[in-house]
């Protein structure tokens, strides 16, 4: 019951946002009772804030799945970028989105998100380096795995107003091949 | 009449969010009576629409302008990325996240918001080209001109719940290096 108020809660936020998004839609979208559900989240700041601390931890796990299938040799840096793009377009991004700027003017919220939001954002950083096989050691290569994750972050907000496939795609190529040029890797089998 | 209503309502967008801008909010900031506003301005959206495209054009010609002011010489990339970098986490970029937030799950708002961002992207594009001398002619030219627009527009949103500017500046300056390195362009004064 739980899982389905939090799953519940990112569709929610991913169709209607953060202001369309009540306590009442989410118990009838999950078929829990107000009172149960009142029950495990007393607000809506909680039950919004669980569910996608939760989603983004299962997606975190699909991720390092997937990182764990990537192909090696030099198609790798442009499957990393694609698998990137794919998390940073889906719902649980616009989730995390609609929370990001509800938050930057709710300082209740902001207390819980921002937190949570720098946590996130080391995670993603730190399996990113090791998707990329990026030498952080090297001068220059911290800030050109940072400016890719800021690149496909920008990329997510250009996709939640159209459907930006066909650009990002072709932006996305080309990022890879600077890649390949200008990031030091740690071994030399890549790349 | 008209200006102080436009610019307080981006003002408002910027401090309070859509949800939190009424037009009640914005006559008072304005110091403008309601029936004056609402002769200029029927509607909410009506207000909100006309404010972000009026400032985006004032924004739009102090970026002309601060354009021709760019030195030459290699210093010249990376004060590209500054100005634009200025752009992108200024109150009139946060009002526009706002909207564009907004109109995801409004599609009212949608309908005026999206041929508006259209025309926006295309012209800052333009210039951006302009300012960095880009030869579009060339394969792969014009998706790192995107890119690194996608890139600032990601990073105006890393700095929209905490101030990013040191570890943004550090960026700025690898990804000049890699402009310098990569892009194509039409004289080869620069870079």
């Amino acid at each position: 019951m739980r899982l389905r108020l939090l799953e519940a809660t990112v569709q929610c936020l991913a169709e209607h946002g953060w202001a369309g998004t009540s306590t009442t839609l989410i118990s009838q979208r999950a078929g829990v009772s107000r009172g149960a559900q009142l029950h495990h989240f007393p607000t809506k700041t909680d039950l919004v804030v669980a569910a996608v601390e939760h989603l983004t931890l299962v997606r975190g796990d699909e991720l390092a799945l997937a990182a764990a299938a990537l192909p090696t040799g030099p198609r790798r840096t442009r499957a990393v970028l694609e698998m990137l793009g794919d998390h940073f377009t889906s719902d649980v991004f616009v989730a995390a989105l609609e929370l990001w700027v509800a938050a930057r003017t709710d300082p209740a919220l902001l207390a819980v998100v921002g937190p949570f939001e720098r946590v996130t954002g080391r995670e993603t950083h730190k399996l990113t380096v090791e998707m990329l096989d990026a030498d952080e050691s090297q001068p220059g290569s911290r800030e050109l795995v940072q400016a890719t994750l800021d690149l496909i972050r920008g990329l997510g907000l250009a996709n939640t107003i159209s459907n930006d496939q066909a650009r990002r795609s072709r932006i996305l190529d080309r990022w890879a091949a600077v890649l390949d040029d200008e990031l030091p890797r740690r071994s030399k089998e890549q790349g």
